[in-house]
């Protein structure tokens, strides 16, 4: 592929959604890709394919399998997502949200995306700033996903140029990542964060997800466009 | 989890059930894993649910994605598995076959398994002697995969014993797989080989797969009981 091409994890989430507009802006032409595995906040999907198509990617995938056969998670499990009155404590201990090997799961396939597509770069949105304290999300993780995945492919073996594992986003905070995306152009009012979604799809505003979204907000002195709206947020 | 266990990546072929085997011999409390990913070559599931039921695994789970979708291989597009007339040349190449990264998200999902039972042994049955010269099946991909499962987990993180991949036929030759399979009393009739399957289930006989196989069974001394039914094998 001689054109500048990436392919993208991409959640429908605040982060992802900032990376798609980041790589987008750099001159990247994008493959988007999504995973249907069980998650309760099945929602986030409805948001990606919507960004997705808005933002004019190449292609969007959604990739389905089913986690919740392994369970061991508040996101795939009959396990309640913790809820709590402020953004104190997050990040310190992994939490019952943490799906074991979920990262590892979804740069995989994304690994598989970019090899058939001959395409070395892959984005992903994670952070390890204001973040839940997933393992999966730190800079040794990716750095040694990175190097496994030269030696699981072709890559390894033929003068291919390496991949490249991107994560722009692992040393900002969330207030520093919603200035970017909101210089980038990026509508967090289609974005979706929230674990644990009311019947409507209304966001919670108490779960991690929703908890680090706010700070963010208030930090940067942006107003999220989710909370302006009829949101719990809005109510908390 | 007090007693032994373990994760087996279990195919139905005849690599991974010597492994299977093997670790019930070893005395691992077994938790198959196989996959419907799309290939070509589906009986084999068919023959995994056999084995596993007569060798009597706490669980064997069969996880569902669709590879088809990113295509790029034989095995799972509309590409013709190359034949041959002998087992020359083959494995100093790395043939149409060879699916972008499927050993990668194949010890993905053994990990999310694994992490979530908390067992932290993983068996695989690649070998990097009488193969295809696939990537994913050398050692250096094996070392490279469990040095990231360790930080991509809680073990990375927390107080946990680390996952090991154990890959025990990587340097055994397909003949010494089959003494040693036949020792454990494995049934080789059960397994299945071949890439491509005539309409009734029967091995091509002149795929990689299949020539590999005759060649173990041949240098090994034993008759494949495949190759002593009506199968194509016996008449090429």
């Amino acid at each position: 592929m001689s054109i500048k091409s990436a392919v993208v994890l991409f959640s429908g989430g605040l982060d992802s959604t900032t990376v798609l507009a980041w790589a987008l802006r750099e001159g990247y032409a994008c493959y988007a890709l999504s995973f249907d595995y069980g998650q309760r906040h099945r929602q986030e999907l409805d948001c990606a394919r919507e960004i997705a198509a808005a933002f004019g990617v190449v292609r969007h995938a959604v990739v389905e399998f089913d986690l919740k056969q392994f369970g061991g998670s508040a996101l795939t499990d009959e396990i309640e997502v913790p809820k709590s009155k402020s953004a104190e404590g997050i990040g310190t201990d992994i939490p019952v949200t943490y799906v074991p090997a979920r990262n590892t799961i979804f740069l995989s396939f994304a690994l598989a995306w970019a090899e058939t597509l001959q395409i070395t770069e892959i984005f992903i949105g994670v952070n390890a700033m204001d973040y839940s304290g997933y393992p999966d999300c730190r800079p040794a993780f990716i750095h040694a996903f990175e190097q496994m995945a030269n030696l699981a492919t072709k890559a390894g073996v033929q003068e291919f140029k390496p991949f490249r594992i991107q994560a722009p986003l692992m040393h900002l905070g969330k207030a520093e990542i919603i200035r970017l995306g909101t210089s980038l152009g990026v509508d967090y009012g289609q974005t979706m964060s929230c674990y644990d979604p009311i019947a409507d799809g209304r966001p919670c505003g108490q779960c991690d997800a929703c908890w680090l979204r706010a700070k963010g907000f208030s930090e940067a002195g942006v107003v999220d466009p989710l909370a302006s709206s009829e949101s719990v947020i809005t109510r908390r």
